[in-house]
């Protein structure tokens, strides 16, 4: 058997570092590049499990700070793991709660071996260290889990950024330990894979530094942390092209919460092969909706008689059964349906755009698909 | 071709007043007693028409008042109708606007040719007499459309009671004759039915002659409105067993906003064909859920660790996709998908329960089966 997590390099474009490839998990293998929808809570917002099977969708993230304070781990492991307590049959991935104990910057004190925050919830104290969030990553059980990191804010400064990577570093070794350590029954090495996450903010040095230093500690997959968290794409992209290159070929690699549809693109094109990303479900939230001819907000005035769907292009439950006019009618009537309908539309939009790519990659054709898709998604502007 | 609306008798109960039927529509024939969800504005509350479709639903309820105001006439008519503008393809039926203007205490004044009104959302103002409410009906296009009526408030006086039915029959024959008169090319009338509403609050005597003059005016259907709006049971009883009995064989019964699983048993048996509440959708909304084994809610402790269905007797997406622990845990983290799984299952519990007491009267075991329905029902009490 394959370990979970394992990376399958098929094709490699020849005109850039696009990739095409499988990973393997316990639950599925997953076609890459790949695009996961965020079930926060473990449920993707507004859409049941038999719609989202239907969109393509090949494994979802949740995020085990929020699944740690409601429901508790406790529930999770009576039910046998998220994927019997949410009935979500495929593979999932779960973020390490770094990212969200760290926002919470008044209400959190960062030590050498964790870090004490509070619940947003009641208020309670609690403490996540490596160990624990691995602990805590095992007992939800999804077939990829990540290390705890320190998600470095854009504004830091590069003394600060320096500091908290070497600490990041230490804090990964502490993660694989935990993760291989046998504890009586304990299934989940087999069951589960843990993925490094590269950090360095904005600091091409720090960036390599913490690359070369997981590389050595060695994860079955790297992440990329840290990105899209305020500064230029032109950085991002510096940043994707000084880490990426080296990065073995059989390494699978994470770009965590990215992206809008021209970040797949662009990041593809420079070697990703996973991404994750709330914008479908946000923004269908607030009425914008993406098509393959940009971006629009059905609130606007003009859907108000168009009873055409959503995007000539698109086969998703709502283009097929719904117009423009009456969705623009439901977010006007802030009808709880349309949370549901956009959203679905906006997964169904990625789902397509990322089988699209890896089409392209498959004929070796991806810079020829991306002008297209770009011609067309930039026609109206 | 049969005209829309009508009523045919299948088998009547040997025990008791219920009746097995059938009603024609343009878009369908519909099996009595019906349970009719509430979709004020189109779209029932967080269900897709998909999810709609299977649980079953043979007719869904719209409100003219909240169309006519948002998204406007204008827009309906143009999109062919509102079966064609919410995708909606089987029958509909429209209330008439009457209950939600009588709603508005403070800003309504009521003349004999109608009332004035401001609109909820601009504080524009609108006036709706028995002639607009029933052109407004016909341009929304739903297959049964309902009589403008003042629903006369539980508190009021004989006399105030009096007085307002008195008025109800002035404007019942004008919207007959509006909804009879031929306008250029008006293909409503064959497609469309108009049901009276028989009036006059808890008053039996008021009641029995808004029934005769609703007879001698004639209608295709009859609703009864007023009730379930504060009175006890033994009174909304009282007053069916008062009128039902005049009204032909021939013709069906609607009783408006109602009800709970115990008042459908309740009033089939006392001779009602057709019934609409918003009640399983509220409740989905609030957490409180329907079951074989009496009414839960989903978000008390007790179902934290439950990891059993909310009904073992229930066939609904929900039952069979989600255990109460997950659905306790969706609806604690506010997770907006809890909305559309609870509504969806109560929707299923009502129509699941109108289509146990249709099969009853196939084989005339009514009394029988209803008993059974309530030791169940109650037996955790």
């Amino acid at each position: 058997m394959l370990e979970c997590g394992v990376y399958q390099l098929l094709k490699k474009s020849s005109e850039c570092e696009a990739r095409r490839g499988k990973v393997y998990t316990t639950r599925g293998v997953i076609d890459t590049p790949v695009f996961m929808p965020v079930g926060t809570q473990g449920a993707l917002k507004g859409i049941a499990n038999e719609f989202l099977c239907d969109s393509g969708v090949q494994i979802i993230l949740a995020n085990s700070y929020h699944l740690y304070l409601r429901p508790g781990i406790e529930i999770i492991k009576e039910a046998g793991g998220i994927q019997r307590f949410n009935s979500w049959n495929k593979p999932m991935l779960t973020d390490s709660g770094g990212f969200q104990v760290f926002s919470l910057r008044s209400s959190r004190e960062i030590k050498e071996n964790g870090v004490e925050f509070k619940s947003y919830i009641d208020g309670s104290k609690h403490f996540f260290s490596p160990e624990r969030s691995v602990q805590i990553q095992k007992d939800i059980g999804a077939d990829i889990i990540m290390c705890f990191d320190e998600c470095i804010p854009y504004t830091s400064s590069y003394e600060y950024a320096k500091k908290s990577t070497e600490l990041n570093i230490r804090w990964a070794k502490k993660c694989k330990e935990e993760f291989y350590k046998k504890k009586g029954n304990d299934f989940h090495i087999t069951q589960q894979s843990l993925f490094g996450i590269i950090q360095g903010s904005i600091y091409n040095d720090l960036r390599i530094k913490s690359t070369y230093e997981m590389l050595n500690i060695g994860f079955t997959g790297y992440a990329i942390g840290g990105l899209s968290v305020g500064e230029s794409k032109e950085k991002m992209h510096s940043v994707l092209e000084s880490i990426l290159p080296i990065i073995p070929d059989d390494k699978v690699r994470y770009l965590m919460g990215v992206g809008m549809p021209e970040d797949l693109w662009e990041c593809v094109e420079r070697g990703i092969d996973m991404f994750d990303c709330v914008i479908p479900t946000r923004n269908g939230r607030n009425g914008q909706v993406f098509t393959s001819l940009g971006k629009i907000n059905i609130k606007n005035l003009e859907f108000k008689k168009d009873f055409g769907p959503l995007d000539n292009d698109c086969c998703c439950p709502t283009c097929q059964g719904y117009s423009k006019a009456y969705l623009n009618h439901l977010v006007r009537s802030r009808e709880s349906l349309y949370l549901s309908l956009l959203s679905l539309h906006n997964i169904y939009f990625m789902i397509n755009l990322m089988k699209r790519i890896r089409d392209s990659l498959e004929t070796d054709t991806f810079s020829k698909s991306k002008k297209e898709f770009f011609k067309k998604y930039y026609s109206k502007n």
